[in-house]
């Protein structure tokens, strides 16, 4: 038996690897874990953008100042990239741009509008439509080719997407990632240093317990070393209640920024620190953040066109055609995303705890068992144990318990093939405030912009 | 050791004793009931109510009709009431007709309806803040002086009133008692008798697997003998789906009638049949069925004045006067209640099967553990036992999770003087889609009208 | 679509068809039920006793005084039996009464007595390990051939039995039924008549709640009309304490009676009334009733050998064949058992509470959720519903722990070829007292004594 | 509000401060942890042992290697020492030794053999009757004197005395820390560096997943760096399979000592690692390993005699005199107990991952929620939160839950008063092999040799 201390030979399969945005953050954060090295499958239903990554991924292991040695090769089905997989990402867009215009911007003729329109609401639930066959499929294959392969999931809607792959393959290693959390502990660090009158800690020495399903999660403890944070935070939200605090870019330019001014409101309301972007926290509680343009200005956050992704895409297209021809160089740097932690850490190479998405085992008292929730977990060699998260209060569960049945309710639909189950997830949205007659009526819209990615039965 | 079937010197405390409407149907029935015999306390907190009524039972009980013999005595305390009791009613009002109007018809000014206003919704909150003080009074009470008493609940808000119950008496033997679902059992007996032309089933023959929580219950399996009613009930509702059907009265001048359209209409919607009062089921989706006052006459059904209460009352009040006075006489007729039939299966005469509202031992699988939910059980002697009723589908779980908890954060706040809590939850009803500062301003008036029965930390 | 109360045109599939006991009690019980008729599929491993059976079944039928008209027919596969069948019932020997013989018998040498062998301890062990792989094989024809089909269960280790049929058909609609209950009811119908003066009442009339698993099961409530029976109990078991009290037969000439001085003694020390026979209780705790063979004297019951199993079966093969030659009449008479009274029920024609064996819901709160266990329930028209029964004590639940999950150890390690978990499991059994090296050497023979019934993997 | 990383001005009380192992190695630890200092304030129901420790602790604190600067002072009652308490931690014996003396060597008369007598068995029995009045005393002074502070239990029964903690006041802060499975780490970390031939790792490196009740916990999972321990643990195990492998102290002179046969015998067994030492392994089984004399020789492990528990405290009284006198220098060094380090980490200084006792919620999936289990946590800033284990196989979970449900009834039967309950729990013992009336008697001599510590109605 050879036992040895070298991680070499490691086999990731992307699925989505023609990936412009996150493919290339995974390749740099590859490039400077110098404890692993091995082979990257890129499998995309666009094989030319998987190529594209080849390349790219090439250029950047082979650049002078990546520590990990990695090979990257596109290929041309899901099985070969999933053939002797040690670790599956999956990061895809469920449809195109041109569907993800209709799930956004088609409600808004009716008044209803989204910030972000891939998690809840209409636009969630189009998605999921569109994402849910292709995730069966995924889940198939994986159980076929790839059965011991840990899975990394980072498509939206989250919970549906990770939700389907234990359906259909309960024995999967598979977690959900997302970094919504992550900008939070930021926001506390950033008022660790502005109250302590300290430097600013480092995201990871902000300690929180989070507890909540992907994109509407919270925090009901925080410290960093010996202080308990939320005094600081009532101190924090309730001086910047009115102005808001922009920590991440400017709210008025950027599509992604906003001025936190939902969390602030939402901590006098709940007592707990909501711990996603405002953008996708509004979208939970449309009926306050969400109402008319007037509100969502009220709150100093912004809606997500879609046309900004298309224009932004374009971009990173032009951008990596000028490293492939070596117009531009390669510029390695941390993404900030933690993929390539949780990699290490699963292969042993140091204990990590983080907040991922799981089936309930029971980390959180009051959802039901089998539910994808978010929580801290630790991950250590070949496993990820979540952390009892402990109960939210009632009033913040119930609003938990609404999407997390909506979002079942539609997983149910699609596997018994019961459209009247996802009409009436959707008519119990709360963003669907319309009489029923328009809101079937927008509904059928919307299945028509959207037909070639549904079934039959969802059609008729 | 006495060991005799004969039951006598049986002591019932019936709390809310004054009552001019339950109080006679206890009394009929514990006429018509010859193997059981006894004293029944009367204490209200009008004392000339209950000695009315003592003189009343009294007269009935020395009825010639009357079979079994019980002696009636009002008393000037519950403890005197509950002292060496065997059973104890409680059936009130809380708060007056007065609070009762602000309940339901001060949210009209705010374009908000309500058919009952006593459970969910605007109403049943406020009734539910005042319900809370009482009911805690009296299960510590019933915890000092009849612990070993079964309790029989009939007040609204039912789940909330049965929850405080338990709450602070946690072994308490406490029932939640309502007849709504027997109202459908006769819809269903009517359907029967129209489309197998036999002759009108007894509600009794009707069985039905009964799952929810109070008002709003549900029955996803239905038959008589060996016929499996849901197809029948697929034609039924269809055939009556645009008209309706009139069971128990005409919808246009009983305001306790209904025609049965949102029970229709919410089969279609969920596939299995809800089991209340039309006027009950629309306050739990007041968005489809209460919008406005258009929606409400296009489903056919009847918002209940207080005004019709009050007049209600008075003149039962002058028919118990005239009942004193022998100016008429005492007609014994069965109540179709199933107090008594409770009363005898609990003291081993016969097992019954019925349907009551008990905390979740595991019962309904998708509710959570502790909270009130009205099932079937089977009653023997000194024993309420839950028979497993199952899951309801997600959709529809759904929407009995956010009542269920809106009720559970009211409790909570309760207990903990949390007003915040209470505002979430208010907010969070249903009812209230008005824009965040109205909707205070709303909740704000509504304590106020009824603030003499309202602890000082939510009126703060 | 016709709609009748007429219940004609069943059929019944019975497995073990060529049964000589629990056959003729079907037909005997089928033929005094005159509400339903149809068919009876007998499948039988020994086509010829199945033969036998058809015609008895048929001359059963014929008989004037039979009120139910069936045909009964022998096939020769399963498949046959089960197509288009309405109930299944099994009911086999799983082996001869050769590997029995072994069984019960063999383990005698190392000191072990067994009084039945048949549920748990060695004798129940090895039965196990041969009636695993037969029901894998019913259940899934059953899914393949009769998936609606209601499905009850006769054969022992009953909780074994069941407990494959889930696993390997998790939507199957079957229970477990055994008749150990009754006996106790029917003494405490005894103890009712002898304590309180009066006639002796039916066995249904003694009401009580069940839970444990077959064979040990307790009853921790009893009543009859409004007579708690546990204080009446009390004084029974303690006036019979010493000598014991015979009710169904002479201990000292029959196999299957015994003095009910185990259950006596069990209630002493758990204060709960044990419901089954002192043969199968005394198995559960050999320690106290089986040490020896003076112990077993002491207690007053009896081990039934299988040479007498044997006799008993030569002398009702022959009794059969008088009867098919017409040299014997037919003389229909109640069984006692409750098969044809739950097909009854299940078919809508009434009410039916009685103990079954089924998954764990909930409705023992101490046990295993999934677990066989045995309660109350409620059936009615195609449905079997738990009567929640509520919670063990600490002291008798760990009892009840330790034989489940050495059931749970065999079905585990048979699904998964694990032979140390059976070995772990069978040197766990409470029987099992010898050093582990002659453990191990009496495990062995036994294993060789019923090879021919036996997987590879276990043998090796 | 003051803010700062100072964390000063703590204070522990030490309930069983007048010890003279478990207070030294506190003090060694605290005076090594250079971020923290305050008051430990001694307590004991001997006082002058405590005035002991308070001079031996004020010198070690005051000795130039002392990095913490810890005040300590011994106090005449628990509410004096509990007064503002931050930390409690609970180190007491039981009775004396003379009472220990009858629970270990006693049985041996009746040929019942205890290697440590202390957790279950008949010793562990009698010891919880004389703990569960101690720790309901401590449990309702913590509830008053210092509800906040968080209480570390280091005394045996663990599971007993935790449950109680727990029982009497639910909402304590308690962790039951014992030290048994870092003897496995340590085990893991020899047998790493021979297989490896690498330098030996520290028991912190080794990576176990802990899972069971304590001194009967298991691992299922082992790691160091990216290599799985099991393969290597199998290799091990059976290469030492009949010498045994000595890793702490030579077993026939030490009575601690042990080969770690019983460990590598249950290896082979349930194929997971066994995380206690033999002699506390062996009384959970003692059919196998502590039968007779032979079997505890042939599984080389010793019997622990309270004599020599005896002559060791003596030992100790010198050398505190000694220390005291100047007679000897305080030598300052770490004790391999985490008591500190958890202290720290309560405090927010650092995470740390250890595993200690705690209420189940969920953290092991096959053993009753609210039971003592032993498994990792993870502690932070004020939060102890279990990291989830998973699920035992059945053949072992059965082991466990036999002994969890006779201590269970042991604190059931203690709070209700219930003595047959716990003769049953003591029956169902393992080790009571003993014909009834002869296991009486020997329960009947051992409650008279411990009688001035028991309530009368367990004499009675």
């Amino acid at each position: 038996m050879l036992r040895s201390f070298e991680i070499v030979n490691m086999k990731i399969a992307y699925i989505g690897g023609g990936s412009r945005a996150w493919a290339r953050k995974l390749m740099y954060d590859l490039a400077l874990e110098p404890r692993i090295s091995g082979t990257v499958a890129l499998y995309d239903i666009d094989l030319e953008a998987a190529l594209q990554n080849e390349k790219i991924g090439n250029l950047i292991s082979e650049n002078k100042e990546s520590l990990g040695k990695w090979h990257y090769v596109a290929v041309s089905s899901i099985e070969e990239a999933l053939h002797n997989a040690d670790f599956v990402i999956i990061s895809i867009l469920p449809g195109t741009f041109k569907e993800m215009e209709s799930d956004v911007h088609l409600p808004e003729k009716y008044g209803i509008y989204q910030s972000v329109g891939d998690t809840v609401g209409i636009g969630g639930h189009l998605r999921a439509l569109r994402a849910i066959p292709i995730y069966i499929d995924i889940a198939n294959k994986i159980k076929e080719n790839a059965p011991h392969a840990w899975v990394i999931n980072y498509t939206n809607p989250m919970s549906i997407c990770t939700r389907i792959l234990y359906k259909i393959f309960p024995e999967i290693k598979a977690i959900g990632c997302c970094h919504e959390v992550f900008g939070t502990q930021k926001l506390l660090a950033d008022m660790v240093k502005e109250i302590l009158k300290i430097d600013r800690p480092k995201r990871s020495e902000i300690k929180v317990n989070v507890l909540g399903i992907n994109h509407f999660t919270w925090i009901d403890k925080a410290s960093y070393k010996n202080i308990d944070l939320f005094p600081l935070y009532k101190e924090f939200s309730t001086k910047y209640y009115d102005e808001g605090y922009q920590n991440e870019g400017n709210w008025e330019v950027d599509y992604f920024a906003s001025c936190n001014r939902v969390k602030f409101d939402l901590f006098k309301q709940y007592g707990l620190i909501a711990a996603a972007g405002d953008r996708h926290l509004a979208e939970f509680m449309p009926h306050i953040y969400l109402r008319n343009l007037e509100t969502i200005e009220y709150w100093k956050f912004r809606l997500t066109p879609v046309k900004w992704r298309i224009l932004e895409r374009e971009q990173k297209i032009k951008e990596n055609k000028k490293l492939i021809n070596g117009e531009m160089d390669v510029r390695i740097e941390e993404s900030g995303e933690e993929g390539v932690g949780i990699v290490a850490a699963l292969l042993g190479l140091e204990d990590l705890i983080t907040n991922v998405n799981l089936p309930n085992y029971g980390q959180i008292k009051g959802l039901p068992k089998g539910a994808i929730v978010e929580t801290n977990v630790l991950i250590q060699k070949d496993s990820v144990r979540p952390i009892y998260a402990g109960l939210l209060p009632p009033d913040l569960n119930n609003l938990m318990l609404r999407h997390l049945y909506n979002q079942e309710s539609i997983v149910e639909a699609y596997l018994t093939k019961n459209k009247q189950m996802a009409i009436n997830a959707y008519l119990n949205d709360p963003m669907v405030t319309l009489p029923r007659g328009q809101a079937m009526q927008l509904y059928d819209e919307m299945l028509q912009n959207t037909k070639s990615y549904l079934p039959d039965w969802i059609l008729k």
